[in-house]
């Protein structure tokens, strides 16, 4: 199990709401803007296709493919996810290109979770990025096994959310009796 | 006016798009993949605030600031706009904190609009990212005058998405005729 | 405060979970399809306006309009409220132009709470609907002050949902504590 | 071919709208509002199942299973399709359990496109009734062949609308091109 974690600032709120769900589970835990992942360069439709990139991606993606569920944390900036995660998750289609291994054969069935934290109204104004995720997952056959949109901005300001907070705790039971 | 090209490719049929919609209009193309632009380091919370970062974003956002109308051509990626776009819009939030600018003011009430291109789904699947967008000029308090969805992957498809191209014409006789 | 019961048979999973988030307080009960609503025959462009419509409309927009909080309740049927609900706002058209109340004036400012159930994909899928409330409230002035999706089809599934009873449980919480 | 109208005024705009599709082509128009289609009474859960229901239901669900492609054509009242449609589509249900025909079965395939028309912000803030549409259609199998969204609230208004216009003529050409 990994969760990839889309802030740009340590302890994050998003961060703060995934570790409460991974509270005594063991986890793999990508924090993407520790990583060196460039933007895409789309190399799609390029005779040689994709040129290998030097950076983390591959390591990246080689431990998303090895974890049996996948947890996305990020922050709702500018209403959608972060600038790391989404350069990180436009990578996906050099993967479904490189033929070292099957990406969409490792990807299927497998359960994945997203946890946004943003502000005031970040349980309306969130629900786009909800709605993308489901047409990633749903591109990838996935399983959108459930989301929660916690609110807070400033440091630490999602543990007044009570709610969030009843969700993380009721995924934390969820994740732990799993087999 | 200025069009905002977010894919990462040459000649994508975001660009295409756009290019019809600006055929005979002098505008400045700012094209995203070619600038050095860093993912935001949030520092919304942090004593001393944003740090400069050394890097082409503040020439771009004065261009961007200096224009009556803004057009935002991506690709759809992953069902929303690229990871290049996005790195530029989550700098924005740096931009608010901006005391040599007046960020909000000189966006507000800006028209803007939006091309998108993307696959055989993107008329329905594109539409997350339509309303993400839609959030974004209302917090800018900017005019989303109108958006485009364009059907094409490979090189020069959408110049076969008749509607599209009829989209984009009535937008270039609009804009022509603006004063 | 008022529960506006949109479903169309008793004590179904909607209706369960809003008399939770009612439990001990005192509302008052609407329940849609034991009222007499037509729905609206649009005479907004017509010259002498609406005719007056022989049903229950007017005396239920009352005691909406009398009520300090709303609570909307109704299974999710095709992604969306149901008839008996769509009908009724459907209605409010009629109301806007009622010179013998100031309608947008009486609902402006009025809080109101979204509770919706429905199969196993509501949670993702119910997401337009929520957005459709969203647009509702906006134009009415109201405040959007929360919602909850239920999980559940035949009757008392919803009790399974702890996610969502815990929600309501926080709901009721809180309608307790006001003033 | 038939297309089902949701308005509840004669010659409004998504009518005029769906003429403009239809110049030419030859089509059965349901005009729900002149039709006696009772709300759904929910008894997927009761003993007995559906109760017989006298009304005109049934004969438009066959003509619409009859019908080798369908166009919804609604006004946008309050953000979703008219409580007319909805009544009707909510009696879906009621089909699904009909034993005396395979209504998914008869569905599955048929091309359905939707035409909506509404005030100033019709081409954003309907956007979720496109994605009601898209998950209804997608439950019963059938294929979303595409959307046209029309400014309009006056009648006769959307025919200022130049690029709806431009979408009806296409499909009306597209309708007529198909064998």
């Amino acid at each position: 199990m990994s969760v990839i974690l889309g802030s740009s600032r340590e302890n994050g709120n998003s961060e703060t709401l995934a570790r409460r769900v991974c509270e005594g589970i063991d986890v793999e835990w990508i924090t993407l803007s520790e990583k060196n992942i460039h933007p895409i360069v789309d190399q799609r439709h390029t005779e040689n296709g994709f040129d290998p990139v030097d950076d983390d991606y591959e390591d990246v993606i080689q431990q998303v493919m090895d974890s049996d569920i996948l947890i996305f944390s990020t922050p709702l900036y500018w209403y959608g996810m972060s600038g790391h995660m989404k350069n990180f998750v436009d990578r996906w289609s050099q993967s479904l290109r490189n033929t070292a291994y099957d990406f969409k054969g490792k990807m299927k069935g497998k359960p994945a979770y997203v946890i946004i934290s943003g502000g005031e109204s970040a349980k309306i104004k969130g629900l786009p990025l909800v709605q993308q995720f489901q047409y990633i997952f749903e591109f990838m056959n996935m399983k959108f096994a459930g989301y929660i949109i916690g609110r807070g901005s400033k440091p630490g300001e999602v543990l007044n959310d009570e709610v969030a907070l009843q969700e993380a705790d009721h995924l934390n039971r969820m994740l732990k009796s799993r087999g």
